[in-house]
């Protein structure tokens, strides 16, 4: 499968680019609004993962050419940026039948914690499936996964995070893939109505990581 | 220590008053609106514990003569009323030195799942917080425990509960509070404006109950 990470010169884009490539066969394309930049980083991904025994190859272009070719696309982009990058794919004629998965959560910090801000559609998530074109299925998911946690081959995972999609079969298509992640549980949490409950767990868990001094980076596990 | 839990006679009231009977030497007293019904209640949850071999009197009595004589109170009321409750406890001059705990959220349904909507102040935390007097502390628990669960003493939890509160050695005391109870693992999510993202929790745990069916009254673990 053709798996474009767009914005996987990022953080988060960064942690499920190494995941991915370390845990599955799919071809891994990731996007950057500045393709010479991701064809950089991409290297930089594959020297890292050779590093950790895993010889496999990442490709790096602009956005638009790396949703082009995919199967699925992640929009590792953040929050304030997303609309507009699926605005311009949908302009460029490039989405048809990918299926578009949305981590992103809007937030907003204080002299207290992080807050969760979404756009005024809902949530992320939702906004994303507003931008896209209507026969284009769009999911959430992995956004309460910790960027450097996933980033970090060594580190141990044993973690879960929320999926949510208005169509039953898209929201199983995500948790299958999600599935192929060594130490991530894909647990279904409904349609995108219920993105924003999910979205909300982000900056909870950022601010657990700040008041606790031995849980940064830290997951969530529903039990 | 004179634990008082108003609202005794409800859902999470009464799985909290039964684990802290059951963990606990603290002497716990239910408030409900009708004192008769805290005094049969509190019967029945003796009867329960003494089938689990806890031999331990309940209290049962009107919420504020449960809350003027007790150290701690946590206020097990619905969100709706709580404000009413607190404001009645504040008028009759019922409160001095107590601490308060709040594990109320604001929820709504729709047809998808359950929806966060907290008062306008930000959380029922907080608006508990700004219905109390100034002198009494204030501080958020249990807000994502499953009540069913609690009242089922066979049941294992092994979960976590978040704590917030201004003052860091009131979030201190819930947390030695907290840590009494088997299985249960308070963890500090900082001040009062934190609430919010800590109460948003729980309409996505119940949303993850709905959508699996091995996760009914699902916890959370942060690891």
């Amino acid at each position: 499968m053709e798996l474009a990470i767009l914005g996987g010169t990022g953080d988060i884009g960064e942690g499920l680019a190494m995941r991915f490539a370390s845990d599955t066969d799919h071809t891994i394309t990731i996007g950057s609004r500045d393709a010479a930049k991701a064809t950089e980083r991409a290297s930089t991904y594959e020297e890292r993962l050779s590093e950790h025994g895993v010889e496999t190859g990442i490709n790096g272009t602009d956005n638009s050419s790396a949703a082009a070719g995919a199967d699925v696309v992640i929009l590792a982009i953040p929050p304030h940026h997303v609309g507009d990058t699926v605005e311009a794919l949908t302009a460029d004629d490039v989405l048809s039948d990918q299926l578009l998965i949305s981590p992103a959560v809007g937030m907003q910090g204080d002299g207290d914690g992080l807050h969760y801000r979404p756009p005024s559609t809902g949530s992320v998530t939702e906004f994303v499936a507003e931008r896209a074109p209507e026969s284009v299925p769009v999911a959430g998911a992995f956004h309460n996964l910790a960027a450097d946690r996933l980033a970090d081959l060594e580190a141990t995972l044993d973690v879960d995070t929320l999926v949510v999609a208005d169509d039953p079969t898209i929201s199983e298509r995500v948790v299958a893939l999600t599935a192929d992640l060594a130490g991530v549980r894909p647990i279904p949490a409904g349609p995108l109505s219920n993105a924003t409950e999910v979205e909300s767990l982000t900056p909870l868990l950022i601010n657990i990581a700040r008041y606790n001094e031995d849980m940064h980076d830290v997951g969530v596990s529903f039990t």
